[in-house]
Parts: C-alpha cells; structure tokens; sequence
C-alpha cells in the first residue's frame, strides 16, 4: 500500500474541526482540560474499550450512542476521569446534552470521554461555561489545541496524520492520542481519536478497528495496570466521495493497513512518552508456534518490572528477557530462544538456543544507551510474528505516580 | 491449635545441622555464598518449584533426587543461578556428588539449589575448595550462617521457628528463606528450606506443602515476575517421635496449621525486605465469590505498580485499588465493593458500594506513613477469603535492578 505521512493531526481530514480550552476542571489555567472534536456532516463511528470491569461512565455512555455506529461529535475532558462516582452516568450524559445543544445535534450523535483522577465526582459548571468559547473555537486548526486539552501526565501531544487512496480518491485520516501510561495508569488514561474522510460502512470500520487494535494498543504496556477509561474512536464522514467500504475487498485492506500504520504511530509515541520513560522499547517475536503465543511473549517481556529496569541501566542482563518468556504462559521450546538487542548503535546477540553467548559488554552498553532499543526474540515453533512496545522502568516512574492526586 | 514461636531457624528441629562459609563464587568476601543443611538421619522431604518454563538447572535436579520423598542434605549457593547455562545440569550433579562424597551419603540423597544470575556457567573450583570447611562447621548453632549465605539483594536474614504437639511430642519446625523479590525476580530467586522432627510420610508432606503453599508463597509478589528458580523444600526426619502422619487426621490438619504459621511468617518478611521496600502491604480481600476469585482479586491489588507507587507515596489514592480489582480476572460485582486501609495508625474507610465516600485525607495519610499497611477490601459475592502480600515500589527498586549484574 502507498501511502504518506503528512503534517495534522485530528482535523486533517475533510469535513472535522476541533478545538480546546481551559474550562477549569484543572486548577492550572495554563493547562487546557477541554477538548471538542466535530464533523461537518454525520460519520459512521466505531470504538473500543478498556476491557477492565471497572469502567468509567463515559466509555458507557459512548457505547450506548454508538448503538447505531454514527457520531458528529466527541467532547473529552481532562483532570477527572469520572468512573467510579455515584453520578457518573448522569454527568457523563450531561456532557453529551451540553455539546448536542451548542453544536444543534442530536445528544445520541455525541460521543463522551473523560480521563483524570478515578472517584471524585465532575463538575459541571466549568463544561457548562466554557461551552460556547469551546464551540466558537472550533477550526480545522484547532487539532494541536485539542491534542494538548486531553493530556494529563503527558509530556508531548501527540498528533499523526496520513494520506492514501481508495478508488483513485485521495483519502485522509488523522488522529491524536493521549496516554503517558497505558494498558494503563488509571489516571493517565489511554485514548485516541481518530477521524477520516474515507467512506466505510459500520460493520467494516468496527472490523478494521478491532483487528488493528489487536496488533497495536492491545500490545502497548507501559505498567501492566489496565485502566477503567481506556477508549479509541474512530470517526469516517466520507468526505473524500471514494466508493464505499461495505465488504472486506482491497479497498478495505488498504483502509486497514493505513489504520494500522496511524496506529502504530500512536503506539510507539504512547510507549516513548510513558510515565518517567527515557527509552522506547520494541520487542519483536518471531517463529512463535501461534500469533498468540507470539503475542503473549512480546507482551511479557514488555511488561517485565526487571527487564524494564535493565533497560533503565542499559544492563544486558537477558536472562531477564528469557524469565519473561517462561513465565508468559506461550507455548515455547525454551531450548530454541534465539535473543539479540539493536540500536541505532548497532546489534548485539546475546542468547541462542536457550543458552548465552559470548558478547561484548561495552558494545552491549552502547547499543542499550540509546532511546530506541528492539529487543528481538526468535523462537523455532512455528511462523507466527508479533510486536508490543513498552518503556524503561526510572525513578520518575515512581515520583510521578508516588502522588498523583495532590 | 496450641503452637509457640521459638528462637532459630532451620536447625531448630532435632536432627539437624547447618553450616554457611563464602568459598568464592562471589568476589566480596565478606558476603558469605555457600550453604549447606543435613539432617543426622533420613528424612522424608517435598519440594514446590517455580513453574516458569525457563527453569534453573538445580530444580530439574532436586526434582529427580525427590522422586524417592527421601533427603538428607541440601547444598545451596547463591551469585549464580545455574539458569540457562549449557552446563546447568551437568554442574547441578557435581554440587550434589561433591557434598554427597563429603557427608558419606548418596548423592540422590542430596537436594540442590542456586541463586543469583541467569546465564553464567557456575564455577566448581570454589565450591570442590571450600567443601571440607563447609562440612566440618555443620552445627546446631549454624543456622544463621547458612541463612546469610542464600541471601542476594536480601538486607535481612530470614529465620523462623515454632514448635506444636502431635500425639502428646513436642514437635519443632523451622526453617531460613531467602528473596528480596519473590514471584519473583530472576536474580532474587524466592528460596526457602525447612525442617521439622515431626513424623510424617512424603504422600502427606507434599499434600500440606502444596496446600500451604497456594496460600502464602503464591500470594507474594514483590514484583510480579516469576523466577526460574524458585523452590521450597521441606525436610521431616521424624526425630520428634510422634505417631507418623500417614493420612489426613487429625494430626496432619495440626502439622498443615503449623506450616502455615511458619510459611506465612516467611512471606511477610519476604515481601517486607522486597527489593528497595520500606512497607509491607497485605491484601485482605473477604466476601468472595470462590477462593480463586478472592485470591485473584488480592494478588492483583499487591501487583498493581500503581498502587504500589501510591502507597510509597502515602497517597490515599482507592481508585487504583478498585482499577486492580477490575483487571484481576475475578468474578466481582463492582457495584459492592468496599476499600478500607489501615495501620497502627488507624483505619480508613474510603470507599463503598464501589464508590468514593469522604475521608480525611489528614487520617489517611497519618495511616498509610507507617511500615506496614493493610488494604481490606470486602466484597458482596460470596464468602471466600484470601490474603496476599506485597511491597511498596520504590526509587530503590528501580536503582537497584537498573545495573544488578555488576
């Protein structure tokens, strides 16, 4: 599939318009805490959810509005993640009403996420006066605007956009994305949103966001605690006038591998902007016995408090790497791992057939010093490929979660 | 059942004898790196093993020394781990011939066990040299120099012992562990022997170990990885004179009661001197719907990163707690969950029916400053009960993982 990187984030397809503001859920007023994001026209809409069975308020009433997989708008707040409060559903539905009301739509057509501090109850009044500022805001331009509205222990927006084609027209999706912690702090919520002009039926972008997702914020950890709030969405108007997606042809493999391309943009930003996180992780399984079993071991090593911490002192302590993988619950001849590390710095191979090899510390060092490292696995069970992404274990990690409410 | 915790440790029961001397596999001399237990007769003996796929070499060996019930000796280093090394079983042997040769028993009688780094081939040179002294400081009085010499990251020894009545005899068991992260860091392998004079056939000994076992070591988690070493061993020479436990009466439920009062002694000072702790966290989760339920829901809350941060940092913060419980994989009704924390400082109340209730976060925080807290949390789903027990995550874990192997 051809497609481009192009500068824009959530507006830069046809038809969307966002923006942010500081309404006052936060106390920092340099600190926006409220973001909108529209169509000009209705979207098929799709999403996925935290699996935890504690879930916050907005990821129900999201799910309830897209019953009928169609949205025009997303409102997200920051600050508070509005789960576990008594009221919850209620604000949650209020947020909705609000923004229906500004915008002229329906609430149903409104799609609702918060993310913040779980319990405390919202406020409602900083939404319900910041609304028309927020609406007036609203501009092709305004994406960055809304990126920074929905961070929280973040420390980059993050904002991908890319272009391809689907019966000769020229299709564009975007996307923006928060989460310094994922699968996930739950203060610090993972979510994303993403908008296209292509056209694509209900039932076809729900599919493509499932298996996308499956490759890609599925196998982001950043500390292994699955968040209440967890939400992606997606939003497609159809603007770009191509032939519409309603079967799983080569139109919608092209959808789905751009998707998957946006997405792992995400991830890998997610993953390197994880809470105190100095270096982004990718581990990289090969020859697993199955795409679970793949899965499961390139999650586990991710995930591993001791390998993350290794990375942290840029210590090639392997051994680690295959603790992870015996205790992933994949199906693997432990007496076939095959382990090297990379870098810009270069490769190191410390680990065949179960067993270590000789390698050079110092050059070992150099390759763990940078702040992109691929821990590669090859195993001998089969053909089976998976990737996961995740981030060093440092000091800040702790600080910063040591005290997050205060 | 009457029972009474006594001075000593692993030699505490009649019979037994232990020594621990550094012979060299460790550069610091002053840290001591070979143990070794016996017991003046022979003894029924049950193991427990990791069960990550990746298992260390002395495991396999000790298994296979075991399919008999019978020990009389365990040799024990720690620097190495004798973990994915080519030679692993190979050397695992020689430990078991070398200390067989010295006591003038068989080797298949001598149970063998390492800790300390995946990877490297273990030297025997250190260990051939030291065996004569090794042998002949075998003594009653021993204990605590064996218990120093299984220690890696440990900054505390750890020996108990407590004595019960069966069938009108005085019986006595003890025991020495070793962990400073358990379930468990793959250089801070978990590793606990214990003895008793009681008189107890191996079908029995497994039996109450594997049922203790499920109850404390597999509760404990001071990180979540698990080792490819972990193992504990338990030795009954029969010494006490007590009618021989050969079925599941009366005298097997009093000597099963007495392993759970040691192990669990073990596992609050295990996750206590978790790697870079300062507080010991126990998990008590009531009201659930099966004991697996209640055992996944507490083991999940000690897990839990976040919660651990959270608690370094005195920070009342419940909404990680129900988040945990939401991730756990138990069956739970979130809706009736209640969260309570506290110490020798008090308690909190700070959550219930599975949402925030007001709290003084001056008490509160009065309540989670001391070194040992309790997070209670009662469930609406039935009435099975766990306990599990963790640690704080600290700046410390995080310093002292980031470079282990130099």
């Amino acid at each position: 599939m051809d497609f481009e990187y192009i500068e824009g984030g959530v507006t830069a397809a046809l038809g969307f318009k966002a923006s942010g503001i500081h309404c006052g859920i936060r106390k920092n007023r340099d600190k926006k805490d409220l973001a909108l994001l529209a169509s000009d026209r209705p979207a098929t809409a799709a999403a996925i959810y935290t699996k935890n069975l504690v879930i916050g308020a907005p990821c129900t009433v999201t799910k309830q509005h897209l019953e009928n997989n169609t949205a025009r708008a997303v409102i997200c707040n920051s600050g508070i993640a509005n789960t576990c409060a008594a009221d919850g559903i209620e604000k949650a539905n209020r947020m909705c009403e609000l923004t229906a009301s500004a915008l002229g739509i329906s609430a149903d057509d409104v799609l609702v996420a918060s993310t913040g501090v779980i319990g405390p109850s919202i406020d409602m009044t900083p939404i319900e006066k910041g609304m028309p500022s927020l609406v007036a805001g609203l501009s092709a331009g305004g994406h960055t605007d809304a990126a920074q509205a929905i961070m929280t222990t973040d420390t980059v927006k993050k904002e991908f956009a890319l272009q391809f084609t689907l019966g000769g027209k020229t299709c564009t999706m975007g996307g923006m994305a928060k989460g310094s912690g994922m699968i996930a702090p739950n203060m610090a919520t993972m979510l994303c949103f993403i908008t296209t002009d292509a056209a694509i039926d209900g039932a076809m972008l729900k599919s493509a966001l499932a298996e996308v997702a499956d490759d890609t914020f599925n196998m982001v950890s950043v500390d292994g605690d699955t968040s209440t709030n967890d939400m992606t969405v997606i939003l497609a108007n159809g603007a770009a006038g191509n032939p519409i997606i309603d079967t799983k042809n080569e139109d919608y493999q092209t959808f789905t591998a751009a998707l998957y391309r946006l997405c792992e943009k995400f991830c890998r930003a997610l993953a390197a902007d994880g809470e105190g996180a100095t270096k982004l992780l990718e581990c990289r399984v090969s020859g697993g016995a199955t795409k679970r079993d793949a899965r499961l071991v390139a999650k586990s090593v991710i995930n591993s408090s001791l390998l993350k911490a290794a990375m942290f002192g840029a210590d090639a302590n392997w051994g680690r790497v295959l603790c992870a993988i015996g205790y992933s619950g994949a199906a693997v001849n432990v007496q076939g791992v095959r382990v090297e590390f990379s870098s810009a710095a270069g490769r190191v191979h410390v680990c065949e057939n179960g067993a270590g090899i000789e390698f050079s510390e110092d050059s070992a060092k150099k390759v763990l010093s940078q702040n992109e490292i691929v821990i590669d696995i090859t195993l001998q069970d089969g053909d089976a490929f998976a990737k996961a992404w995740g981030c060093n274990l440092t000091y800040d990690y702790v600080r910063i979660n040591g005290d997050y409410r205060s």
